[in-house]
């Protein structure tokens, strides 16, 4: 029987009592399932991994696979939920240091991202490692008219105008936006570009699992139809009764420690290639519960990294937070302390033991000392590090955000208080 | 006249009175002066940039400027304050992209950092990136035991030791260590290893401005005389009295907010580069006050990015938090929005304009809309982005940090539950 991911909540009970919120969350789920609560028209990521459009994830293979095989560089343009969710997946899955291997190592074009800033410092550079590349673009936006990608957009295209004809420009730009409209579309239109599609009923956050995230994905030589297969599963999953359903646990046990005056939630792993999946995570409950003047503020620590860091903080400052902890129970690469016979320090009956068995030592020792500093902690058990695990990942939590949002009492689904710097910001520029 | 770091607290005035706690700000800075504080020992950061031993500053730059000729990669081995004020001021002046650029764009080795986590699949790819070049390494460690270097260290000597002779890896290994004892003295001693001082009365957070900081910084072509100029400038500047002392305001409005119940300080800047700066100084913070169930919770946001990801809490969320911006005065490189014609998504008055204008532009609205937001902010002016200013601002900011620890009554320079996970650790190692 294949395994799923499951969390221990041993490390709560001190704390809070995940049950005595049982009631609301059940509530809650029921509200997201019914299509009763506020922002139900955006609930489309709920039964995407089913009903997923099959002919656009076939143009999705076929442009990705081009890719792959004549460029040297592919640049995701995007903001927010338009890119957080491709880059998490592509370096937890590719390694922090996919861009820096070389190509035979990677197999695959180096995949830089833009139009997620309004730095000149960094698009003069992402220009510069442009210089003599083969390169492809998709850019991401459901209304196209979001200021850093459209700007960014504008630059890049400009650039590559100089040394494309239009024929193979528009060959190397592929465009995911609304399905019938908006500035972006029509632009798609009038050029010719491919085109996917960012569905109306899934916000931004919850998109990773639509040609938002599919596209970069395949690009980067990710298997999309497993990890569609791993949210499919989790559907399944995670619409069982309470009693039995992982998704629910969390959002529970969340909800009952931020009940119970815990403020800070922190997300930790101990591979540092998790950490840009930790700012998908971030954005996902930050934007979804950040309303109202209520909500955990969603924070991330890469450890052991920063063990020697906030670590300090974590273990004895102001205990108004608790750990939500990524553990990845396969045993990877098999990198070996070895030998030398010349250290003098203390270590020497490590040699031989592999860097596996000393991070989950660190795990396990961490877990422990933050138990007797009095930070909750809820262990999330993820099987493997694979494209099927990570698209039940990205479900359960999706899930499990909407399910808590309700229960805290707000919309999921929307996000007001973006458009507060937006609209100061053009009214400066005039806009 | 020269332009220093300048703060703005129109900002704050709302929702606290940094004037409340001058009294406290006076006296812990008198306590940090005059040595009667807790952890007085540990005040050698204080005086460094008049201090430091100019011929172990000839040494550092005779190594660095060897490497930068020889090297085609240069591996920092340290975790926590042994790294970070590095990898800050590396990415700030030389850009996000500095290793992915070529090394004629980048004029120097590129510069990876290990030993700062216990993945075998990080060391791993790095060993790959080793692969056919010209490899130098400095390890960095006061003690020589600690388990993340002291076990990378290893790894990437073995794989040396394979391709390079004894000889030749003898001048590729640079040693950050203690003057006179420890493990890794020893090792350098008995190898023959060049080797710099991490001094007794300097905590690793304080650290980057010791060979700890200067030796990468120089290897990447960092000015560290300038730097020190700047740290040299900033210690007269901030030895002024409380009324002329932009410092002890810092430290007297963080301190007040804390003290009015804001529990979250949140480092924003709007150029991604700055993105590790923020790092290091969440260690120097969240480390030196996270005790006795105390201190602010050090966070950090890129900003406009983050607008589109946590934006929606800071806008919305509890009002439990603040925010210190770093402003940049200077007008960078002039990238500029081109005008291509084809857009018609509202943005075409953008056309000519720099993205310094866009995101000045971006950087005013969210201050205008966070303080709608009752998000008090405190905004820090740094006139240009150059060794120089970056010395000024580590010194401000670790005095500023001492300060605030002392006025919270916890000792500033001590880190006891760092040691708590460590002992679970090896007690599970069997060491």
């Amino acid at each position: 029987m294949k395994n799923n991911i499951s969390c221990d909540y041993s490390h709560v009970e001190a704390f809070s009592d995940p049950s005595s919120v049982r009631q609301d969350i059940v509530q809650s789920a029921q509200t997201l399932m019914d299509g009763s609560g506020a922002g139900a028209a955006f609930r489309g990521w709920l039964t995407l991994p089913e009903q997923y459009d099959r002919e656009e994830d076939a143009r999705i293979r076929a442009v990705a696979q081009n890719i792959r095989e004549d460029a040297d560089v592919f640049v995701v343009i995007g903001i927010g939920g338009s890119y957080l969710g491709a880059r998490g997946a592509i370096e937890a899955l590719k390694g922090t240091f996919y861009n820096e291997l070389s190509p035979q190592k990677r197999q695959g074009p180096q995949i830089f991202f833009a139009g997620n800033n309004l730095s000149g410092t960094y698009l003069r550079d992402i220009l510069t490692l442009l210089e003599n590349k083969s390169v492809y673009v998709n850019v991401i936006s459901k209304s196209g008219t979001t200021l850093e990608p459209a700007v960014a957009f504008r630059l890049i295209t400009k650039e590559l105008a100089v040394r494309y004809s239009a024929d193979e420009l528009r060959k190397r730009i592929i465009v995911t936006t609304d399905a019938t409209s908006g500035a972006l579309k029509d632009l798609a239109d009038k050029k010719g570009y491919e085109t996917f599609v960012v569905p109306d009923d899934i916000g931004g956050r919850y998109s990773v699992l639509t040609a938002v995230g599919r596209l970069p994905l395949a690009v980067a030589g990710i298997d999309i139809e497993a990890m569609m297969r791993g949210a499919r599963d989790a559907m399944k999953l995670y619409d069982a009764p309470y009693e039995e359903n992982p998704c629910y646990h969390y959002a529970a046990a969340r909800t009952a420690l931020y009940r119970a005056g815990y403020k800070i939630e922190i997300f930790t792993q101990f591979e540092p290639a998790w950490h840009y999946f930790a700012e998908w995570w971030k954005q996902l409950f930050g934007e979804s519960e950040g309303k109202e003047h209520k909500g955990l503020y969603p924070s991330s620590l890469d450890f052991t990294t920063d063990l020697h860091s906030l670590g300090q903080y974590v273990q004895e400052g102001e205990r108004h937070l608790f750990k939500t902890i990524l553990h990845i129970e396969e045993t990877k690469d098999a990198v070996v302390v070895p030998d030398d016979g010349e250290h003098d320090d203390g270590l020497e009956n490590l040699s031989g033991k592999s860097f596996d068995v000393l991070n989950t030592a660190a795990q396990q020792g961490t877990l422990i000392a933050h138990a007797d500093g009095a930070v909750p902690q809820i262990v999330l058990s993820l099987p493997q590090q694979d494209a099927y695990y990570l698209g039940q990942l990205f479900f359960f939590f999706e899930k499990a955000c909407a399910v808590s949002a309700y229960a805290l009492g707000v919309n999921p689904f929307d996000q007001p208080g973006v458009e507060a710097y937006k609209k100061n910001m053009f009214r400066l520029l005039g806009i």
